[in-house]
């Protein structure tokens, strides 16, 4: 009978969330549980259809067959299939000369990569090592056989900045390579304070907490949300990154998956929920493989109406948008927050409005790393509960001095941000200008379509062998079936020149390979925004005028966070 | 209909797993889906416990003290509580202008952050920055104001090392600060290759995969092999690392927590499922928090009767035993792995019984980062399938090739481990003939028992501002309540001298506080071994006989792994 509990517990929601007393009851009335499983109208018809199929790929399953059908304990047991799970068999009863075998390992594991060779996913690595001294090059294999890079996230160049570089060799002689312990023991130093204060003061919010990357950062901050905050509904935009829909999964909270950047569904998901009900709503500002940016006023005055928090992914947008880098949100209220230099704006912000941001420090900022801002009082929460935070190896002190040192930079300069989009602006017009299909977008990222996954794989071989170009080809699962592109990432140093062989390149590449230009697609009755009659016209986030401002525009005020960093001792016992 | 037919997706797993013609079906006859929910014997139950306790809860938490009861959403579409979430109000037809209020987020994290200080686990962190050349002196926040830290897991002092430091400057000076990308796009280089490659032939397995820590490592193998594994039953010892719990609760598998080390438990769950059921056991080598060692190989002959996996994790082991620091898994085949050098033994070893080790850049390597190994088929899987690997950025070439550097090094010597090993002997001696309660273990791990968690915060703070010695008191919930500890890492730099201080320090602490030294506790009968009258003997890991062997006894031989990285592009195209 216990038995028959347990795994009802396992598998109904309902049995699972029962006090133990008032489950006694029910297994003594009726015929114990075990008949009125049997008699539940959804149980009974479900089991039945389970058994079926379980049977069914029992006989056809590949992975299944080596394994013997003489599969003798669960024969010998019940006739559910289920029944092993309740058999408790000594070990010296296990009659282990049967002829039954193990789980076949290995091929399910071929199984498994056969899978991604029929589908073409099956991913190669290029070996690429980007030069701080030559950059955008780098070199293959061989130190001779140089490449120049344009599918790097090192979006400003930040990698090879001499001030980064010098900052972490100095850190690295006095601190050593490693922090050697989590934040709580032996790895919270002066390192992690101040950076944690650059990048509050960066994003003009209470406090900041640093992960080991900004997967790690999202992952941690909504798995604990969903687990944490009973009842929590989540609305996640349906192209949210890996990482987002990872800590989604986890925090096994309800979710509600908007269409992306649809604020007509997104509200009428929020209205089905009482404002009494917690929300979070989980977006990005610039979702990366499309380069689509989100409408993050419109969405917060939905989280205001709705009583709803918001969480917005900024990991593209970091460094590359506002007037000190702090995203997209900042550029919202450009002119404000030039104004204001690095001291907070005194009228209510879009920053001000988000509840979290997360950011990552190993793109723009160039090192490696993530975090998550806002009030104190919540980063607080994430700095106690959330295991991926505590039960971690700080990053190395040096890592965390040269983001800092980073961060501080591009917060005190235009010119990065403002020179990567003239290059951009440059490779879009000129690679529109010869047909070359870009999915329009008001971002930096370049999407040059392909439209399935063999071409763009040999498009990018042959940049790279061909043409000494390196642009990764991006398939699935990171971009749907017949979607496929190449993903290019200009940066301040990839000036008029070098853009020009890279346009020169991926011309005779669309020859040798006959792709689709834009009056292919148009053809075709357009794909992705490309050749689309109706495509509404996209205004780029940076302005003309914002693109003639220079670094004796910016006010050199400097914003250090008001909040004291929390969660240090003070020398003084807590108790 | 069709909502309370989603709604009882949601929440009946039943339901979930049948196919729409089935559900039809049912909701076509006996009166639909809705009332036969209310004919289940478990449902009607349940839900009437729900509705009571939520009843109960609206009423008694403070959390919805702010909230109004005049939830209109709620009470004007049907009598359950979960109406709501079938209950589509599109925007413009909500009643915004009611009293209802949304969720009193703020008053919940003040509750959460409430709870932290009353159960004294709010924890305070200590602003400790360890200098390279005053190994293991660090300074707090005053330069001047100098400790020796006794608690990092630097355990070898491989953080200050020249030879790791000098790697990771010329790195940093030729390749950059960042990776600039994911390992799929400009973020794969020689240093990822070597780095993993190194790891490999440490562990002498086929393949290794790095991650960004050994957190992420244990959290995506095992929450990838419960989700992509069908029927997988995962195999836990109950004191297994967090990192290890977070990926078994996300993997969804079917778990079986064995309590620790031990065997009898361990073969009993086995033996309750068939053999032809996937199975994976997941367990550490060296346990932390108390020190204890798993029993490796009698593990590995379980797996092998019944049909299991192995899952090592050697976090707190790597660099720290065997001959060449591979961990307990080398180890426990010591002469053989001595006299084979860095190439494979021909007969069959532990380590080689082991399908997967997880390890860390982080403490004995001194550098940041985990990894997993095992055969390339395997590793090949992880590459290919695991988010968590995926869809981040990888670590800085200086932090790869530091990592290699420190690891190669630890390969090539057993002065570190060994004189390690003398100075915690020398300290475990030490204290435990003045009294002070040691909890016995055969590891480099030095657990003082304090036994509650005012008293550890109160010893660790008068260690730290009377004595200028840094030890974190490890509180709830990493260790038990009432089991709370000083958790001391001797590391080759602490010799007799600074021990001696360490010790008359702690022989002050315990007198000043009158904390319980090892007769009070067998007087109260024993606690974690301490004072326990039938305490076996414990034997220590690295035998006197090995202690005195030197690096002339030491086989240089070079072993290399002798698979090629896997999914390396050959610069010919795969299509």
């Amino acid at each position: 009978m216990e038995s028959i509990t347990k795994f009802s517990m396992t598998v109904c929601p309902f049995v699972k969330s029962s006090s133990v007393q008032s489950l006694r009851q029910l297994s003594s009335t009726s015929g114990g549980l075990a008949s009125q499983a049997r008699q539940c109208p959804f149980m009974a018809a479900a089991l039945q259809a389970k058994e079926q199929s379980r049977n069914y790929s029992r006989a056809s399953n590949p992975l299944n067959a080596t394994a013997s059908s003489n599969s003798t304990t669960v024969k010998s047991s019940n006739s559910t299939p289920y029944s092993f799970q309740s058999n408790q068999i000594p070990a010296n009863q296990l009659n282990l000369s049967s002829n039954e075998t193990v789980f076949d390992y290995n091929g399910y594991l071929e199984s498994e990569m056969e899978k991604k060779r029929v589908d073409k996913s099956y991913r190669f690595f290029n070996n690429i090592n980007r030069l701080a001294h030559e950059f955008p090059k780098a070199h293959r294999t061989n130190e001779s056989d140089k490449v120049t890079v344009w599918c790097s996230n090192d979006y400003l160049g930040m990698g090879k900045h001499s001030k980064t570089i010098e900052e972490m060799k100095k850190v690295l002689d006095t601190y050593g390579s490693g922090a050697g312990g989590t934040r709580n023991i032996a790895g919270h130093n002066r390192h992690a304070i101040k950076l944690e204060s650059e990048i509050a003061a960066l994003h003009k919010h209470e406090a900041a907490l640093v992960f080991s990357s900004c997967f790690v950062a999202n992952d941690a901050v909504l798995s604990m949300f969903g687990q944490k905050l009973k009842d929590l509904v989540i609305f996640s935009d349906e192209l949210n990154h890996a990482s987002m829909i990872q800590g989604i999964r986890n925090s096994r909270a309800k979710k509600e998956i908007f269409k992306h950047n649809n604020l007509q569904d997104l509200e009428a998901r929020l209205a089905k929920y009482p404002k009494s009900i917690p929300k979070l709503i989980a977006f990005e500002s610039v979702y990366s493989m499309c380069g689509s940016i989100s409408p993050i006023e419109a969405i917060c005055d939905l989280a205001d109406k709705y009583g709803a928090l918001t969480f917005l992914d900024e990991v593209h947008a970091v460094g590359m948008y506002g007037p000190h880098g702090a995203g997209v949100a900042e550029h919202l209220n450009f002119d404000a927050q030039l104004k204001s230099g690095m001291n907070k704006v005194n009228t209510e912000t879009v920053m001000n409005r988000i509840d979290m941001v997360t950011g990552t420090l190993g793109k723009a900022f160039g090192t490696v790393g993530g975090y998550v801002t806002g009030k104190a009082k919540l980063i607080d929460w994430f700095r106690s509960y959330a295991p991926g935070f505590i039960f971690t190896t700080t990053l190395p002190p040096a890592i965390m001095a040269g983001s800092s040192t980073s961060i501080r930079y591009q917060r005190s300069t235009l010119n990065d941000r403002i020179s990567q989009q003239k290059n951009t602006r440059y490779v879009k017009n000129n690679l529109n200008d010869i047909g070359i299909p870009v999915i329009p977008n008001p971002s930096h990222i370049v999407p040059v379509l392909v439209g399935n996954a063999a071409d763009a794989k040999r498009a990018s071989d042959l940049l790279l062998d061909k043409h000494n170009i390196y642009v990764q080809a991006i398939n699935f699962p990171t971009v749907p079936i017949g979607e496929e592109r190449l993903r290019i990432t200009p940066t301040p140093g990839h000036g008029p020149q070098i853009s020009n062989q890279l346009i020169g390149a991926l011309d005779s590449v669309f020859n040798e390979l006959n792709l689709n230009r834009i009056n292919d697609w148009k053809a075709q009755g357009g794909l992705c925004g490309v050749g689309s009659e109706n495509a509404s016209k996209i205004e780029h986030i940076w302005t003309d005028e914002q693109l003639n401002l220079t670094d004796a525009d910016l006010n050199p005020n400097v914003f250090e966070p008001t909040v004291a960093p929390i969660g240090v001792s003070s020398g003084v016992s807590a108790y």
